[in-house]
């Protein structure tokens, strides 16, 4: 017996499987422009040794330049509008034609409205795009559950960016997440994120029941690329190995 | 004597001269992606052959695409944000670094706080970005002129969209505003916008005394982009024309 | 058998019961200062009478002024914040000492973000206020249920002002929301709002599934507020009993 | 010869003169209901034994209780609407029918839109309120001098509550934005805040060229409010009295 969580997926044309590691450029310029397609060269080698999924979210500007790997590129926002005259608006039909394969939506950087929420949610499902919901409590993953989202990303505010890892720090927001979450609705996929910084939290974060991380600092800012993705993608392995020979 | 405001000026490496037509094509699908590249191959034959400057504001994901034609591409948002933790936002390095020579800020349709104008126009010096900021009474262009912008386009938000030409039925806003604007800041381009659908409109407009026009529905919904380009650009021909002359 | 809906339920003091009529005043002039203490004078009269349940949600500004009235007093919006450094908010204590019973949460013309209806609603549990949250559709009622909120209030947006009845337009959208809503957290009252006129839309609003109505200009822009506000507390009234009697 | 700035003038029905002493109560429970009315007892008898105004700024929910203190009330924000359908707003005419009249504008803590303050100060002008709109820079201050304003309020954010008083961290700010905003609208009254603790603090900004001072918690956290306010107004009425004999 294993962690559900953990089994492949085939989901929105199979570009996606668990467990998932999501790294958020946000707007880093460590990964801008050219540096972005040095990371995605990168996580295209690592996945494709490893077998495990990694994801990048660039700023919407570089989508374009990502779009050539064979690795899943996700939106860091999309506005729940459809085409028309909307200046400075994310469209989700134009992060999908530049090449993304889902957006991340409510990150505690970009926090939505409510009824904005369901609305943008209905895009993603309107265009194909693979839906992260980020929130900041397990409250508000219950309330977001009821939308119907592919992902929800669990991520206390209180930690982002300060390397003290939520699977470390609060594991018991992981398990109980994963478990309220599910109750509502059991297709919603859980991943974590806040504070991680190496392979140890991944795995942690795997076994205390998520389906994977959201990340940003702890890849952008390391010292090596390379090295760092590494020691995720293996960590992620051996969660998923654990998992199968039980 | 002629329209001091229709002069070459020499400004942010020679990108711009005056008249300016300057194209937001908004979230419209009309002009997404290869479309938008269509747009921009007949927007640089024409402004090569006429010799009037005609600049492309496309979707954030699309300003990859449009960087190799010559023509000045725009963004049409930026954040007041420095290189960092900002998730889904607009940094100005990113949009630069894609191909923008420079971005409107709080179009009506993405109105921002008075303390964002003022951080997102510093991030537009540092990085040189042309601005173009959008306000809708000549009070509030006042206030702008303030800040040292590049450009100010006044835009009266109940014409945008109508087909009703701001030179048409406010002329003396567009008289007005240019005065009291360059009464405070002498040198801010002063463009007008909202509901510039014809040739004449373009013409009237810069015999009123702006530099140029703001116009996004008007082009983008037009039947034939090459026709309705070629009638904006002669017309700021002409308008250019009978300044040298006077 | 009944409806379950409109037995009434000891709750919050019991102040409140149901079927509840809150009456929402928005920024009207028609019901400010004195005007609202007029209206206030009529409604503790009808509900006496009637026993049934009336409440008024005034500006901010004149919750002082109704203190005095034997009705139950909501305020239109609260912000999610603890006493302190918040300039120009609506803090969850002050709307409470200057005499209301509850608050208004994420009206159409007041949205929230998701994660501040959560913060809030945790401060209407602390300094105990009624909390009616509004929600535009049934899956935005069903995610708020999440939060555990005293009552939702469902209003299409589109019907808000119009005179055209949720009750006659949109019955659907009541038996599903009450259903739907019951079925995340059964302890949540749901009333129904937008285009509610006279006192047939009353009742059939509480005979579809609804435990009351949420209205504004309805009475507030009505010719006779005494006339208008018996006709309510007559249908109210009447659906009460049918149940009683079933 | 003296300070001009602290010439009284007649204005807004001579509610105000100066130097003024503006306390924004913010959303602090010291300062809340029944304290609000203590706090508004002991500047009523300070202000009238020294004859310097002292304003008050309470939360929404309190101007009503303050009404009858001959003092003048401030609001702490209004929206640029009119009376109608707007849940959750502030109506100018609410809050000057409650017994205001002012209101602070665009408070760092309460930032606004652009187009929105040029809309709520043409409210102000309407009702016949006092204006006072919150600045964090000088450049930001020449903007909102366009928009001919009552008084603008310069704060550094960075010093708001820290206790290190903008006349000494930043002098050069008050000279320079007091400076700058007259050349672009004599007829506005320049207030300094931030970090103001004491009556040295009051003196200086008044010698820098300032019209008083807008202080929240110097006042309001201080353990003895009746000495606090004494300090604050013998030190304005010193600087004031250097004036008319220089």
């Amino acid at each position: 017996m294993g962690f559900i969580n953990c089994v492949n997926v085939s989901m929105v044309s199979n570009l996606i499987n668990y467990p998932l590691i999501l790294v958020n450029l946000k707007s880093y310029s460590e990964t801008m422009g050219a540096k972005a397609e040095e990371l995605a060269e990168i996580t295209q080698k690592i996945s494709s040794d490893t077998g495990i999924r990694i994801g990048l979210a660039p700023q919407f500007t570089d989508i374009q330049r990502l779009k050539r790997f064979e690795i899943p590129i996700f939106s860091q926002h999309i506005d729940g509008i459809f085409p028309g005259a909307h200046t400075g608006h994310i469209l989700a039909e134009a992060v999908k034609s530049s090449g993304s394969v889902g957006t991340i939506l409510n990150h505690s950087e970009r926090r939505m409205l409510l009824s904005d929420i369901e609305s943008a949610l209905k895009r993603t499902k309107e265009v194909d795009l693979i839906s992260v919901v980020c929130v900041n409590t397990t409250n508000v993953g219950m309330a977001v559950a009821a939308f119907d989202p592919d992902i929800i990303a669990i991520e206390p505010p209180e930690l982002i960016g300060t390397g003290i890892a939520v699977s470390k720090a609060k594991p018991e927001i992981i398990l109980e997440s994963v478990e309220a979450i599910k109750r509502i609705n059991k297709n919603v996929t859980v991943l974590c994120g806040a504070g991680i910084t190496c392979g140890e939290d991944v795995f942690s974060a795997i076994k205390l029941g998520s389906s994977g991380v959201l990340v940003a600092s702890g890849i952008v800012k390391a010292s090596n690329w390379k090295n760092i993705l590494q020691e995720f993608a293996d960590a992620a392995l051996k969660a998923k190995k654990d998992e199968g020979t039980e």
